[in-house]
């Protein structure tokens, strides 16, 4: 397939049922197709809280890009979690239309399609940048989209944290005896692998992080990187900040949209709704450079904060039991399987130019 | 300034003349500006041949990007290099309002603008993701806004290849003796800092690298990186493939917009100008991760390709040198003295949260 037909109907597999009214494709740009002054009025809910930052803000950018792009012919309200679905009830809203739009992370809806969690992070899998070329160009993004669509759901990248940390800890993880009993708050295949090597692992809302931590209920627990850590205060319930982020080399966000409802949109203001995705991919990727890289010297310079790395001895055991989850994972599904072995070859050979590329001018630079 | 207003005719600097006739940016979206029927037909020059991979086809993408968005109330007809002004001239054309947009990299217009190369690619600085990052949310736009201002042209970001490769050469490289009297193809920053460090640098088309390497005028010769290397077929013309690329980390393609067309357009319009440049930035790399994967397997696999890495001593002293470079050419100018000032400052913040972040990611996987 040719991927930059994504814009199309016929490229987004929207199919024949789909196309019923809809203006062919094949007709030369200029011809708006519906009524040039049809406007359309839809809902955005998200799993996160209002306005919070980095990921509220992300689906808000989303919304204001569109509507300035559209020239306000397609205006989008924003639903923090809870204003109008639950967080964990957003891919069924959009399943069902009661929201045209959703926000939020493929990893929550493990129990809806089995390869979901393949498309937000895999533990020692692929950076932000090796994604996004995976989801555009390798072929990722169609298979996503073959997961979701029995669903009637057509998901897009819509945001990226980049890497982030392994968590906060109030015990010194030195070895892998340290990890035995250890209780710790982390969702996903992180936790699974955590639980394999030993670990306790809970799985609580990020809301109760802090007083779990403060309290001693959990002993350590992830949440994303110094931006929204800081934000989140967890310096003040936690003596160290573990790094590498294996768990999670980097979350892939996740713009949902109903699929007849997108197929029902006008071309022009489909291709609104891809390319502002697009670019709020990246968008949301700049920020938390910045953000982060702030946030990482507020912590150490005005907090105190003690940075500390993950053991080889411990990383190398997540390692292979990542190895073996993942592994797993894909023999559980015909798509899994497609999705685990898609993602791998694209990720060797990525990996071997990004060894003279990209690591190559980490490794001179610092 | 709230950088996301970069949207507006406030925002992008184009200031009281150029509002005179613009409508009111504080009106509610909705309300188109102009007649919605008005339809503009620009042109777009580049530096690139007719649809050279990466290069032309990103220049292609982003006006195919607008057309799609606008309905085709923006069209844009895109020039190779030569087909309406020669590739060196894509800035004046733009300056002038010959051609309404130009694709092209900002270090061509050292002449024009002293602190123009820094927006290119800096030796030893920062990669992609960390430039995207001072340009969108560290303040690197509004200063290359500020840097073209006075001559009547708007910078944005379109396209980056990422980390590019040292070049080929048909001399082996284990010693800082072996670059005195060296013949290397190498523009901008990366060259002046070979001159210094002894060899003898020229600055040839892309044209002419292979047949200039094939004869021996020159004995090596910087491109870009595996993926449109291949396709210059240089592996015919030389021996060894030396990476790190420390002379261009990152290379940032730059769209420049006529300051008075862009005012002109509605909102919307302009709107949408600024945010295909901003997909098409994160597309181009997709793309370059991609196939630069994909031809370094074929250089090395099918056509026996030797691999180097530049020794240490000869890169510390290439890191020296480039200090000493950057240096000077900030101390010459201001706005060069900010603009430096600015990196240096940013990269220092993100490059101590890329150490525990997407440096350690890179560490700990490979």
């Amino acid at each position: 397939m040719d991927r930059r037909n994504l814009l199309t109907a016929a490229g987004l597999g929207l199919g024949a049922v789909a196309l019923a009214g809809c203006k062919d494709d094949s007709a030369p740009a200029g011809e708006a197709s519906g009524a040039p002054e049809q406007r359309f009025r839809w809902k955005m809910v998200t799993s996160w809280p209002e306005n919070f930052p980095g990921l509220g803000t992300t689906a808000q950018r989303f919304a204001d890009t569109v509507a300035r792009l559209s020239n306000g012919r397609l205006s989008i309200q924003v639903f923090a979690a809870g204003a109008l679905v639950p967080a964990l009830e957003v891919f069924d809203a959009v399943s069902s239309g009661t929201a045209e739009l959703g926000h939020s992370a493929a990893y929550y809806w493990k129990g809806k399609s089995a390869a979901a969690p393949f498309f937000t992070a895999v533990p020692f899998g692929m950076n932000a940048q090796e994604m996004n070329a995976w989801l555009y160009e390798g072929g990722g993004l169609e298979l996503w989209q073959k997961a979701y669509d029995p669903l009637g759901v057509v998901p897009l990248p819509c945001g990226n944290t980049g890497v982030q940390m392994a968590g906060w800890f109030n015990k010194e993880i030195n070895s892998l005896d340290d990890l035995q009993g250890l209780k710790i708050r982390m969702p996903g295949f992180g936790g699974e692998v955590l639980a394999r090597a030993g670990a306790t692992t809970v799985n609580l809302p990020g809301s109760e992080i802090f007083t779990s931590l403060q309290t001693g209920v959990i002993d350590a627990s992830d949440w994303v990187s110094p931006y929204n850590d800081l934000a989140f205060g967890l310096y003040q319930a936690a003596k160290y900040y573990y790094y590498p982020g294996w768990q999670e080399p980097c979350a892939v966000l996740e713009l949902t949209v109903n699929k007849q409802k997108l197929a029902e949109l006008p071309d022009d203001l489909r291709a609104i709704v891809i390319e502002a995705a697009r670019s709020t991919n990246q968008a949301m990727l700049d920020e938390y450079g910045r953000r982060n890289a702030e946030a990482l010297h507020t912590l150490v310079n005005e907090h105190g904060v003690q940075l500390r790395r993950l053991p080889d001895s411990v990383l190398d055991r997540l390692r292979d039991i990542s190895g073996d989850v993942l592994e797993e994972t894909a023999a559980m599904d015909p798509l899994n399987r497609e999705v685990w072995d898609s993602m791998q070859a694209f990720r060797e050979r990525i990996q071997a130019w990004h060894a003279l590329g990209e690591k190559a001018m980490y490794d001179l630079r610092g």
